[in-house]
């Protein structure tokens, strides 16, 4: 067949078939269908995350790149990166489970305070007389009149978008509805007695949160998440920021991957709850800077590269219909304020909703992700100082031989004895490869039994240490009992990976008390907020030195805090203020700048001394 | 050929060739082309002005439409009704000058008072240091902080979709450029020094005339007109009502259709003064409560039968882009209050540039069109009483037999003597029909002559009265001298529709006396606004009794006051202000509840007895 033709691919064990232009790579084909593999580097050959098997047909022969991620005998087993291969007849393809990154484990609920409803839009029920003859008034007039009879409410308005759904709905009621109103417009309307609704989201890098909540009684009335779509762009705010800047309509597909997801979970939430779209008038949504950028496509050129510059930085208000929301015509969302840099509206929301601007403690609060953010609370100094750190994707599983996402057979936690290993996998299913809380835990242990040293190195004379191909390993689990088929092992490379990860959050920890001149004795609390962090286990974290040593403080797991501090500002004016207060009184430190953050990087990385090993 | 092959049709002398689907009348054919042929039915076979001549191949033969509307001899010649006529091979057709409505003549400048510029939007030229490593404030706030410091505005924002183009704008300019506030609000932004500008737009249901204006003195740029695209669609206000009710997506296609025109309008415009369409920050556009209803896509069908409610009245503030408009990002479309009935914004605005709600004297104002809206104005009792007249298109030139626009061709002026017929047309071209002041003047004329009696019917005993298809008719043009190759001629039909049309006005006006005590004597001044209006023999309107007897009114033409005043509410807050007080505090009154207004209307439609006949 010639190059130009085109060809069926077959996707196992989805079973789905889709054509292939043999332009496009099977990376690019399998997401065009909706079939979402695993990337950190956004198909360029460099993660090897995104592996297929071709069972059957001819493809394009392995590449440079796949020659050096994969071994001679994945390759002879068919194994390949989709990034890096094009059918050039009908193919048959595997997608191995750690490659898919759908049906992760999302973590949407945290146990936080609370916050007493005080919303922008509020309901009204009315009744009025039909127009006669006698009394031609303008619909609107007709609906700002009663309003005013009833509830005293002067001055009434309404977009003409409104409009256009309020008087045929004010004809199908018999002139008896209820309006929902933010101030003195009209944004949206029901029949008798509908409340009005909010939709709290929590836009991560890599998951999405979202409540449905009644505005008025601040209640949940439905909870859902789904994977961040852009994830097949990039795993990493850079790179997707750098495709929405190099691709022609980048920022534009981006924009609409995103808003389409977001739609989605509203449906599927109104679903849920019984209720109707309509009732929804007003959404909160928080995430990092790049991510809110890419959300309103806000120009992102200059936020790409360094000085790394926010278009806008301020809380913003735009229309829901103009993010592609199928809600109340006139609903409005909103988009706190960031910090500075890349911590943005998201940590805004987690600070809010862990009190962290109201609390009398010395306080640090870490969001680890592939930015973790810090923030420092300091009574008596600035309100707060906050920083962003490059942690990378080592503990999402990213750059990791065997990591993956907290999804079904991701070991999550490992105890390693004199016997043997110990593991529990995400729903006790045969072991496919590590999540983040299987990193931490593995590394924790490998140290703690003394097979790796405190610069990192594996012991080679120590038995239980293996031979891979990028020098000296520690199997977890052998071919024969995985989920893979392949052996699950850790790699000096994956050791190396994950010191990286935690040298930046260590020495950005570090740089935040020094130039807030706090002894590591004063903290009091270290709070742990987002997904990862909830499944951590906090001793190993510990044992590894994720943190410096803080003798004195206490560990608060409190998990997604950042869509509790959404859901607060959604129903809450004062929540509103105090997130605009703690934006504006948040000093952002920019931790590469400082002279000494080389050093302390360097010394992150290391594995403290102190810890008890040959337990 | 079989009935479903596209078959190619040519328009002569237009040139263009197009494909025509067997189910698609000419006329439809025509429209989707671009040649926008004369309507007053919309394409229903019932008013006979979208006449073309089959030339050459094979078409439907002439339905009992047709056949009752055309003559044997005209259908022997191949004349056809392009809304009746379908192709059954590929055809030349021929497209009578009087069947195009494009090319016409259109007033749009009027000799009214000033207003003082006073706007809502105002330029800032700035002027600030870049972002660097130290200063990475995001560029909202850079920019915000400029206008603090350099203009002492505070608490500047601005939308995402502004925003979207301020961050590579700054950069592109090296941090030097002007920006444009509504308030405190970013709307726009250019270089340096580039100044706001708005567009201000008449949209009449036949005509639409649009001014561009510097927003900061008032000056007039650049002028310019064209025809509203939707007269295809039906030429009376209720025929285009009833296209958006029934039709699907009939009222997406009527707004649509108008918001590109406005868009080509608006670059003719900004080409002619040579800026940039990024300069317009502001629009003004007034219309009837019909035009401006379907131009906001406003719900019409409770507007569309009696009692003929508007969904809303008030006035009505949209972002330009929603209406598809190319301008600064942030423009707003500003949409002045009704009145009630369909007497709509723009007759707020004649009221407005006329100072009729300033005015100390009793003025009559009228505005001649297929609605015409009448208002008077009494110092003393409430601020104006205003009504409106179904006077239907009859003075537009439709519904007569040789009726037409204001176009070349068209017999403006006639004056019959004992010689013969002395005629003026536009551009001095062979006569082609008879456009509205040409059918006021030959109606004063054959009155005047004594070939039709004060009841209008011709005086068969006369023997310059000829006989026709619908009885007596009065030759002005024979065929042998005229443009079209046919007799222009004016029947018995015609005259009773012009009756029908001076009926409705006379019987208006002289309710709204009665309605607010007001003595013919006392009216002290007519302002007659209105393209219609400006080219009218004021004289030829009395003498066939037009208006009631006056005997102490001036009469004063205006010609196009609307758009004046939409230029007024576009430049000056004090201007919006008045409008908004004088909707609110104009009285409406519907005339045809009036127990007296069938008696009046059969009166008003009577020649005066007091004419000097036969000098």
């Amino acid at each position: 067949m010639g190059k130009d033709a085109a060809f069926q691919v077959q996707f196992q064990p989805i079973g789905k078939r889709v054509t292939s232009s043999p332009d496009a790579s099977l990376f690019a084909v399998a997401r065009e269908s909706g079939i979402d593999l695993a990337s950190a580097c956004g198909g360029e050959g460099n993660c090897g995350q995104c592996r297929i098997v071709v069972l059957a047909g001819e493809a394009t022969p392995p590449n440079a790149d796949e020659a050096f991620i994969l071994t001679d005998l994945e390759l002879q087993q068919g194994e390949r990166l989709a990034c890096c291969t094009y059918a050039r007849s009908d193919l048959t393809v595997q997608v191995p489970r750690a490659s898919l990154i759908t049906g992760q484990r999302l973590q949407i609920a945290a146990d936080l305070g609370q916050m007493a409803a005080d919303p922008l839009v509020r309901a009204y029920d009315l009744q009025m007389s039909a127009p006669t003859l006698a009394d031609i008034r303008p619909d609107l007039t007709r609906i700002a009149a009663a309003l005013a009879e009833t509830f005293g409410l002067p001055g009434v308005y309404a977009n003409p978008v409104v409009v256009r759904a309020l008087s045929p709905l004010a004809r199908e009621q018999g002139w008896r509805f209820t309006v929902f109103m933010r101030g003195q417009e009209i944004v949206g309307m029901g029949v008798w007695g509908q409340r009005p609704l909010g939709f709290a989201v929590d836009l991560g890098t890599t998951k999405i949160a979202a409540y449905l909540v009644d505005l008025e009684t601040g209640a949940d009335l439905a909870a859902a998440g789904a994977p961040n779509p852009q994830i097949g762009y990039g795993e990493d705010v850079i790179s997707r920021l750098n495709h929405a800047v190099r691709q022609p309509d980048g920022g534009q597909v981006l924009a609409a991957k995103v808003q389409e997801t977001l739609n989605d979970l509203l449906c599927e939430l109104v679903s849920q709850a019984g209720v109707a779209t309509t009732q929804v008038v007003e959404a909160c949504i928080v995430g990092n800077t790049a991510m809110t950028h890419l959300l309103l496509q806000l120009p992102v050129r200059q936020l790409a590269s360094a000085p790394y510059v926010a278009a806008a930085g301020t809380a913003l208000s735009v229309r829901a219909a103009d993010l592609g929301l199928t809600v109340a015509p006139g609903a409005v969302v909103y988009v706190p304020p960031c910090i500075g840099g890349f911590v943005g509206a998201d940590h805004v929301a987690m600070i809010l909703a862990c009190d962290l601007d109201q609390h009398d403690k010395v306080v640090l609060g870490v969001d680890i992700g592939t930015n973790t953010e810090i923030v420092l609370r300091k009574p008596g100094s600035a309100l707060l100082t906050a920083a962003s750190c490059a942690s990378g994707p080592a503990f999402e599983g990213a750059h990791i031989s065997d990591g993956m996402r907290a999804a079904s057979g991701a070991i999550e936690k490992v105890r390693i004895t004199a016997a043997g290993v110990e593991l529990t996998t995400i729903d006790d299913a045969p072991a496919v490869g590590l999540c983040g809380s299987g990193i931490v835990d593995v590394t924790a242990e490998l140290y703690r039994a003394g097979l790796i040293n405190h610069r990192g190195r594996f012991d080679r004379e120590n038995g239980r240490v293996g031979d891979g191909r990028f020098g000296p390993q520690f199997s977890l689990v052998p071919a024969n009992h995985s989920g893979s088929g392949r052996d699950v092992v850790v790699t000096q490379k994956d050791v190396n990976e994950i010191q990286l990860a935690k040298g930046a959050i260590h020495a950005g920890l570090q740089i935040l008390l020094e130039a807030t001149d706090t002894a590591p004795e004063e903290v009091e609390e270290v709070v742990i907020a987002g997904a990862f962090g909830s499944f951590l286990n906090v001793k190993s974290a510990i044992a590894m030195g994720l943190f410096p040593e803080l003798p004195n403080a206490q560990y608060r797991q409190v998990g997604n805090a950042a869509v509790i501090g959404a859901k607060w500002m959604l129903i809450s004016r004062a929540a509103r203020h105090r997130a605009e207060a703690i934006a504006q009184h948040t000093a952002y430190n920019e931790l590469t700048t400082y002279p000494k953050f080389g050093r302390k990087f360097a010394l992150g990385m290391l594995f403290p001394e102190t810890v008890n090993r040959n337990q």
